[in-house]
């Protein structure tokens, strides 16, 4: 299967690409530094790296970018940064990957418990997640030739201790628990759901 | 109580302040024809209509254009109607509206079924929705002085009968049902609630 991982220089999408290489090709998109840099901020470059790729089988996404910090901090402004990465980032992914992926291909977002499960400093991350996944719902009843569409919710992750403060009563989603959700999704045949560990 | 409605020249806003304003002071806001015209795609628009109101008990926001259309139609530009406008529309009415408010005052944002049972032509909508269900649930953790916040979530509404064709199976909601939900996010206490008929 070719599969193109965004996000992939990240702790969740280095994992990823190291677990699924073994027995797949693997294309890494990345910010810099990968196999293809990709500004998903940017619908011209999401498109020239799609073009760059050709046709493809599965797209796995761990970009998200949104704004952290204190409420005080949040407007317009500093909310963009989750609307345009996280949230519209992922959506042009798949606005524009499904003109080149492989029927029976499939895309799977990034999303967290954040949607449901406010914390602290977050505000912006719940606002995109919730977008993400309101629109894999929706893409997924509209998507044709059996292309499939799923998000993956992990809590605070094992991997990025220094985010546990920020997370009071989380259990961390250990590296495992998240590659098996991933496997779920671009190896099974669900669609239009959000997977939880 | 001194309530602004926004959207209150709309079939939901039009009930909901004739509902009201028997026992309330209502301020109506639209974009054009009610007391004050206010764009909410505009945060100067927006600041400028806080301005005029000055301080107030409740917002209650009716106001959600998203684009609606064939999913062969939906791009990062048609996407951005739902974006800028019941998504960032309505999170900057609050964002900007939190330094006007009075302690004990309460935030009422509608989204709508879309967010959980997507319907054909409307994967805006539901990413717009998600986003601003998330919004309120991490917003109610952070607002200060006692400031609450819900969203209001009908199916298709017993007014809009233009609309029953596209929304097959879902039993519409009656305004009696409408106002009742905005009631109980207005004059009850409940904070971080997506309330459903």
């Amino acid at each position: 299967m070719k599969i193109i991982i965004v996000g992939a220089t990240g702790t969740m999408g280095t994992y990823l690409a190291k677990a699924l290489e073994k027995e797949h090709e693997v294309i890494k998109v990345a910010s810099k530094g990968a196999d293809i840099d990709a500004d998903i901020t940017s619908t011209e470059s999401i498109e020239k790296m799609f073009r760059q790729v050709g046709s493809f089988d599965a797209l796995i996404s761990t970009a998200g970018p949104t704004f952290v910090g204190p409420w005080a901090k949040l407007n317009d402004t500093t909310f963009r940064q989750g609307v345009e990465g996280k949230m519209m980032g992922q959506i042009n992914l798949v606005l524009i990957g499904q003109k080149y992926i492989n029927s029976k291909g499939s895309f799977t977002l990034i999303t967290g418990a954040l949607t449901h499960e406010p914390q602290v400093n977050f505000a912006n991350a719940s606002a995109a997640n919730g977008a993400v996944e309101g629109f894999v719902r929706a893409a997924a009843i509209e998507l044709e030739n059996g292309i499939r569409i799923n998000a993956v919710s992990p809590t605070v992750i094992e991997n990025s201790p220094q985010y546990f403060p920020y997370f009071p009563g989380e259990i961390p989603t250990t590296m495992k628990e998240l590659e098996f959700m991933f496997r779920k999704s671009v190896f099974g045949k669900v669609t239009g759901q959000v997977i939880k560990p």
